[in-house]
């Protein structure tokens, strides 16, 4: 580890590739014949493998959750606020798994990954995704890795939709889900937004029908739209507010249609700089797996009844100007646990940053887990 | 009026077109030459020219805005559920002026009419056109059409912009301003909706910088995109719920990205219907009236001083799920206008359409819109 790296990071870290070649079975009804799955890992694993903890990564997330690459790396992995010695998910304690879901395309396979039937990407082929296949294909590096049971498996948004699943589909192998700025379902809006996300990437006539690699070029456009509209719901009126309010980016007004305000320069940077490393088919597959996310479902819309399986206890945390997923969404499921008889810990953090509060430090969050991550680890010795 | 129209429809109506030559000073320090503007009358001037009101549109408006073009007509213009015999703006009593504005694409001069020195359509070259540009152009409508003093000034949305700034631009020319839904200025947030309108309009290939017109074309995915972000904004999350929840369009997933959902479905179409009837510099040029309009921005960011002028009376109405201009807009407004002494009537409309609700008609809404305007008739012998 660096000397200039701060001393509450994991430090240097490297990814590692694990091939599957058990054929995967999908919601959608079509197989994966093998994949790969790109992985970090932060701490030890105990001799009798019971500190581990799964972190699931959200719509734009990847493997790299914690550390860094390389000495001079501008920035941590995504989570490193929540991840390392004396951090919430303490690595001194516990055997952290951080891997890049399936469909995605920072390693693991996905659209962009090479079709062994056909020697080219496998772009719009790709099969559509769901939340249980994550599960599923992680339970498969859980077996791979030696790890019997989760101490915890925990994730932000989209990762928290993981968390959940795993209690519902493996019971047995989950002590604690902790299930972070996340929702149910996602409503009529949350669907709405996704859907102007992909139609930007589908209407670019760079999409291609979803085969631009063929064609050596990506839908750039497209997915800066995506990133645009998607940036502005992770965000809170009131931090946008914060950050930017109506300032210019010159002195005056320029009348015209070019860059007045700060927030307009902001957005179209986050955008293009999003659509120089995102594969736009992955966009696609990662807002469908929102969409389809619905425990429920199968049982006539009762929450409750969908979670009689579980045995894991819960960890429920939702952010007050979290707009995209509110409070209110939290709490549908903290009701749900509670009829289910569950046991469950919730708790709604004053935080003005929107739905990204989940990635930033504050202070009641970082107590409220870090306290319960600290009686996970005494549960399993650590 | 036809026997098929309902009872309290100001029945057929038809546009008129005048045309104006002399030269507007513009805001953005360009000058338009001349202009027409097309404008709808509904009820009758009374002989001392004291009973007008004009109704000013907001985004995607227009001209059209009570009764109907012919006995066929599927719908009546966009606000008759205001606007007719018997309604808030009583045409029993109210002469009432709705035109489209300028830079509109509905007849009055836009970047889609022909501009004079060219022959050829204005579209890039059309001047920005600001909120007080507006009311310029409306004082003189009012001037041809012999009003010197509206009984009242109405509008929602960018409307109530407009209303706004009539009673600090021409204080002695309004009696009642009448602001609904609307805001002092937009948030960071707001223009970033905006902005990814914009994007969307500017990245499409046949935008052509927007000449458009002269390649025989529209932009027409880039309007779609930009009128599906601008929907969600209208509606809230619990009427869209409600109105679409998580419904399929048919009976099972079908694991892919055509349509699955009923509210894709409703946007993709909304989306389809308006980019063949708008015109995307209008709409450009639309969005930039809203993210200029900030009659604090000389005043220190000051809105009581800005209103020092002003000596009409207000109505602020706005709605509790409006999330694009919320109720806490409003009431910056009506601090403001108490700080200045000014005379104000606020209420905030319980109802779950979101920003769009000003176009419903909510009892209480009506009732206290009907009971402030019943009293501006009064004062004016109507």
């Amino acid at each position: 580890m660096s000397d200039s790296l701060p001393p509450d990071s994991v430090g240097i870290v490297s990814p590692q590739t694990y091939h599957f070649d058990i054929p995967l079975n999908l919601a959608c009804g079509q197989t994966l014949e093998s994949y790969d799955l790109v992985v970090e890992t932060y701490g030890e694993l105990n001799a009798n493998a019971s500190n581990a903890v799964l972190v699931c990564h959200a719509l734009s997330g990847n493997h790299h959750a914690a550390g860094y690459h390389a000495p001079d790396d501008r920035k941590p992995g995504w989570w490193d606020s929540c991840i390392g010695p004396g951090k919430p998910i303490d690595t001194n304690r516990f055997f952290v798994v951080s891997l890049n879901n399936l469909g995605g395309c920072h390693g693991s396979t996905g659209p962009n990954s090479i079709d062994p039937d056909t020697n080219k990407p496998f772009g719009p082929d790709f099969p559509v995704i769901t939340v249980s296949d994550w599960v599923q294909s992680q339970a498969r590096l859980a077996d791979r890795l030696g790890i019997e049971c989760w101490s915890a498996v925990v994730g932000g948004s989209l990762g928290g939709m993981q968390a959940f699943q795993w209690s519902l589909d493996f019971p047995e192998r989950v002590r604690h889900a902790v299930v972070i700025a996340s929702t149910p379902r996602l409503s009529a809006q949350n669907i709405a937004f996704n859907e102007v996300a992909r139609q930007a990437i589908t209407s670019d006539q760079e999409f291609y029908k979803g085969r631009y690699y063929d064609f050596n070029t990506v839908p750039h456009r497209g997915l800066m739209l995506a990133r645009m509209v998607g940036h502005i719901t992770y965000l809170s009126d009131a931090s946008m507010g914060e950050k930017f309010g109506r300032e210019l980016r010159d002195q005056a007004y320029k009348f015209g249609y070019d860059v007045e305000f700060q927030v307009e320069s902001y957005l179209r940077y986050q955008g293009e700089r999003f659509s120089e490393s995102f594969d736009a088919n992955t966009y696609l597959l990662m807002t469908r797996a929102l969409d389809y996310f619905d425990p429920a479902y199968n049982f006539g819309d009762d929450l409750a009844k969908a979670l009689a399986p579980a045995k894991c206890e819960f960890l429920v945390i939702s952010f007050s100007t979290d707009w995209r997923f509110t409070p209110a969404r939290s709490e549908e499921m903290v009701k749900a646990m509670v009829a289910a008889r569950k046991k469950v810990s919730y708790a709604e953090i004053d935080a003005p940053w929107g739905h990204d509060a989940f990635l930033i430090p504050t202070p009641r969050y970082i107590d409220i887990f870090t306290a319960y991550m600290d009686r996970a680890a005494r549960e399993v010795g650590v």
